[in-house]
């Protein structure tokens, strides 16, 4: 099996060992003479995954039982709307902290559906650090509070939640789900893409406490209709089952591995790694506050930008992928989502050592 | 590779030399170290992939120029409220053909958007034939007029096309996509899910004319714009990039097959086969008249609706899947798309005689 090392913020890297069970149960999967992607999605066969898929989810969150777990279609993008179109239905107002490119695109499309505060900015800053405890500017009104606790471009993650006085918390959490544990009872809804901690692209996945599910605008495309979603099962419609099944696999491997603090540990001593060759060096730069760093996407800029084409087209021939920055800001990135073995983190770093001693 | 005849109207059988180039490629995908599933959709692997796919189903169905080939998530479930909140932009009127349960919620959603006038009604004869041609009664200044071309509960296609007067023609070909030729020039619009002729779920198929491409009402969620999905390349966000290229899988192995025409071949000596064999019988029925009787699903009835229970089991025991009907009604049902070869047919009919012979 040749396999690179990818660096992708998502879709991302999956265990190598999900891809050969994948790969082995293709033709045929529990004995059932087809692939998981064949079944009937209301067959015997692929309820038994479905069911396990979401068991194993509970167990590693810990979700408590008055939250509903939900699989659903459109990615993150589409929860963007979902949210408003689902929550904003007492004051029709809600806080928004603005903390990366993401949040960006979550306020903007939830203006379209409801009168968006932006109770924290980051951008000022140049992202480069969350809203201290006293900074926000909530409205006590709004309907929920939203807050993308891992910026994936950026490189922005939030050391400490915001106090929401009672209301609803809702989180993006596309780029950090799984990447340790995390107290389900902090939030009320959160949610997140499927192609960077969970599996295959077209899944996004939502953990929603029942009493928010009171129902959807009336203009609502029934698919985004959190309410109807939690009664049918997630299958108002075909859900994509694939990507489904894949989830379960990770679930299973994340289990395997010992569960989400053991994930954490491994994430927090690959981040270390990364890190630490960035800031010994003068070569390297990320701008991002410590306590504000992301675990999972590492930005960082060359000291002179114009190596950064070299720097990426000697990494992809040193097996190292992907390496480029999101177009909205440039530069570098590493992605290194729980798929990424330190392996791949000590390969990325005795690189950078490599080229700096090289161009540097 | 132990493999079922899987009869199931979707997500459905893929083609067995499919699912082993899947497995195949799967660690390692053209020589880029990674499975198509895991990599970035906006970097060169995946966009060869993307644009091979849709150059593949160009020639398939040989679409002209000036439509565009979007690939989309949400199934046909998410067009049903794409369609009025993109096209209903005239008179907000649009013609709907009732011709079976997919196009009763077609038009249930439609409702929510847009005035819609059921131009004919199959329900009062049971959905057991289409309206003929001086049946229809249009709207002539609908903003267009929305057939399904196949209704895969009730196995029901249209001989031919209803006379539009010039307004665009929409058709959700989810369960009759690339099974035979079709001029895409009779439409305006034409999607399908991908989990029936395609690919894995999760993927939803739209050929649109340039000029429809007008923009959407101002509430329509970001992902359900057409234009702005047509600007993006089908990438305003993560597309479902695995099932994008199973999806291209499948239609190099319809081109390598002889093309839509040999299909069309095979799937009416398939049809015909089992229509004849349940003709023939007293014992099974079909109640849709001939010419418009589905090449791709084939519901049937027993005589003793007491026996169908039976037939299930011990089809499933013989290796003959998902041959129940849908829960809408009843009865059984043999899904027989691309995938399902002459001799999975030919095993089916064996088992309907063979049964017939010993509880007939």
């Amino acid at each position: 099996m040749t396999r690179a090392w990818n660096f992708s913020a998502g879709p991302a890297m999956l265990p190598t060992a999900v891809m050969e069970r994948i790969a082995e149960e293709l033709p045929d999967t529990n004995g059932s003479g087809m692939s998981a992607m064949e079944m009937s999605h209301r067959g015997t066969a692929f309820q038994a995954i479905a069911q396990a898929t979401e068991a194993d989810l509970r167990d590693l969150l810990d979700v408590p039982d008055d939250y509903r777990v939900l699989f659903l279609q459109g990615g993150a993008t589409a929860l963007f709307a979902t949210l408003p179109l689902n929550l904003a239905n007492g004051s029709g107002r809600a806080d928004y902290i603005h903390s990366g490119h993401w949040s960006g695109k979550a306020i903007a499309e939830a203006r379209r559906y409801c009168r968006v505060n932006v109770a924290g900015d980051c951008e000022p800053r140049g992202f480069s650090r969350v809203p201290e405890a006293g900074e926000y500017r909530m409205d006590p009104a709004a309907d929920y509070v939203h807050i993308t606790p891992n910026e994936t471009i950026h490189g922005l993650r939030f050391p400490e939640l915001p106090e929401t006085g009672g209301r609803p918390l809702v989180a993006d959490y596309s780029s950090a789900i799984l990447s340790e544990p995390l107290d389900v009872r902090d939030y009320g809804l959160i949610y997140a893409g499927a192609q960077k901690n969970i599996g295959p692209a077209g899944l996004c996945l939502v953990i929603v406490r029942d009493d928010l599910l009171t129902g959807a605008r009336e203009d609502t495309p029934s698919l985004m209709d959190l309410r109807a979603q939690a009664q049918a099962g997630s299958m108002l419609n075909t859900p994509p089952t694939f990507a489904w099944y894949v989830a379960g696999l990770v679930f299973q491997w994340l289990k395997e591995q010992g569960g989400l603090a053991v994930m954490a540990e491994r994430n927090r001593v690959k981040a270390g790694l990364l890190y630490q060759a960035i800031d010994d060096s003068d070569f390297y730069r990320n701008p991002v506050a410590a306590e504000c760093r992301s675990l999972m996407n590492v930005p960082f800029f060359l000291a002179d930008p114009q190596l950064e084409g070299r720097f990426k087209q000697e990494a992809a021939e040193a097996g190292l992928l992907n390496l480029g920055g999101h177009r909205a800001i440039g530069g570098l990135r590493a992605s290194i989502y729980n798929a990424m073995p330190l392996e791949g983190v000590k390969a990325l770093v005795g690189f950078m050592n490599d080229f700096e001693r090289r161009y540097g």
